[in-house]
């Protein structure tokens, strides 16, 4: 794979979507060629089951934890192939909202499933791509809820997952970069870009390199 | 768990249901508690998922095997936890039209997803259960075609599934038994009970047992 695989991660109201659509940006003002996905979905199997995992008010509470797990794993894996490997392999740097750190966030950390066998299971679905740096941006439940988010959670469930994320953080911090999401837009921005500009910019696998035309 | 979970196998048209219909009646008949179920379904989430994995021709040929993988564990593991493992708990007898050996047979042996890998989620996903007995109903692709059925697989992938069904029972003789699958329906249906009278109809864990109300 020539590309580079960026993940953000964080609970909700973090930013991620506002600032991969600023690297995004960034990044494609350098010349680079970006792709920009999210999960669940970015695939039609994604997306069917993304109604079933996000919009399906009569489902939705009907969905057991270790169910729910499933469903992330068939939507990542489509993903995964159909779309995430392809574009690295065409030297595309593909940013992803979310990825496995949030599956075990949620329904590790957060539903109180089995680390080690949804590991396994992760990793099967993705066919072992682990990104190459993953953005966890770092706010506090209270800056969440601030901000209008993750008022569907139960607190002690919502606190769960973010004491989850750092400890996963806190684990492999060379891939996962901890970026405080409680600063202005500009600056986190500015800190995202910062830390991804080895992985990225510099690295001898993209720098001088023109993405192949399809 | 009090009751017993019985599981039939078999490729397209071997007399699966057929099979489960009768046995069902004929242990009602016996006074047992008796609950039929099929994969995928059986469940609101798993109803759902069935017309993606089974009906919806646009998307028939867009899934990935790994991902349909994933969406049969979605199911499974919604049906173990919602109506199976409860039924046993209140002493049913379970009868399930496909279960985790299918996967194997079908995702492992037809499309070579690793065996290995499918087997570690497989465990995840039914929390371990695995069924008292399974009945394989033995059929040559000849005759499941013959009967009109299995027409929408390619014949290289069909062998595949067969082979891969014998191979499962051979190296579980005690729990999976083979049944000639050929043989008129009377005379299947004599030999599945038959199969099973030792474990679902002398079995101390049954025999005198009433099923409690609910």
């Amino acid at each position: 794979m020539t590309g580079r695989f960026i993940t953000f991660e964080g609970i909700e109201g973090a930013g991620k979507t506002t600032q991969i659509h600023i690297l995004a940006e960034s990044l494609r003002g350098r010349g680079k060629s970006v792709c920009v996905v999210r999960e669940p979905g970015g695939t039609p199997v994604g997306d069917r089951l993304r109604e079933v995992l996000l919009k399906d008010t009569v489902l939705a509470g009907l969905v057991l934890p270790v169910t729910e797990f499933f469903l992330f794993c068939a939507c990542r894996s489509e993903l995964v192939r159909s779309v995430i490997s392809p574009a690295l392999k065409r030297g595309k740097v593909v940013l992803c909202d979310r990825f496995t750190d949030s599956t075990l966030a949620y329904q590790g950390y957060g539903r109180g499933l089995d680390l080690d066998c949804l590991r396994e299971s992760i990793d099967f679905s993705t066919g072992g791509l682990v990104p190459d740096a993953t953005i966890y941006l770092d706010i506090p439940i209270e800056v969440s809820l601030r901000r209008g988010r993750g008022d569907e959670f139960s607190d002690a469930f919502f606190r769960r997952v973010e004491a989850g994320f750092r400890k996963l953080a806190g684990a492999e911090p060379k891939r996962i970069r901890v970026v405080d999401g409680q600063d202005s837009v500009e600056s986190v921005a500015a800190k995202v870009l910062k830390n991804l500009e080895t992985v990225i910019l510099k690295s001898p696998r993209i720098l001088g390199e023109k993405p192949a035309t399809n």
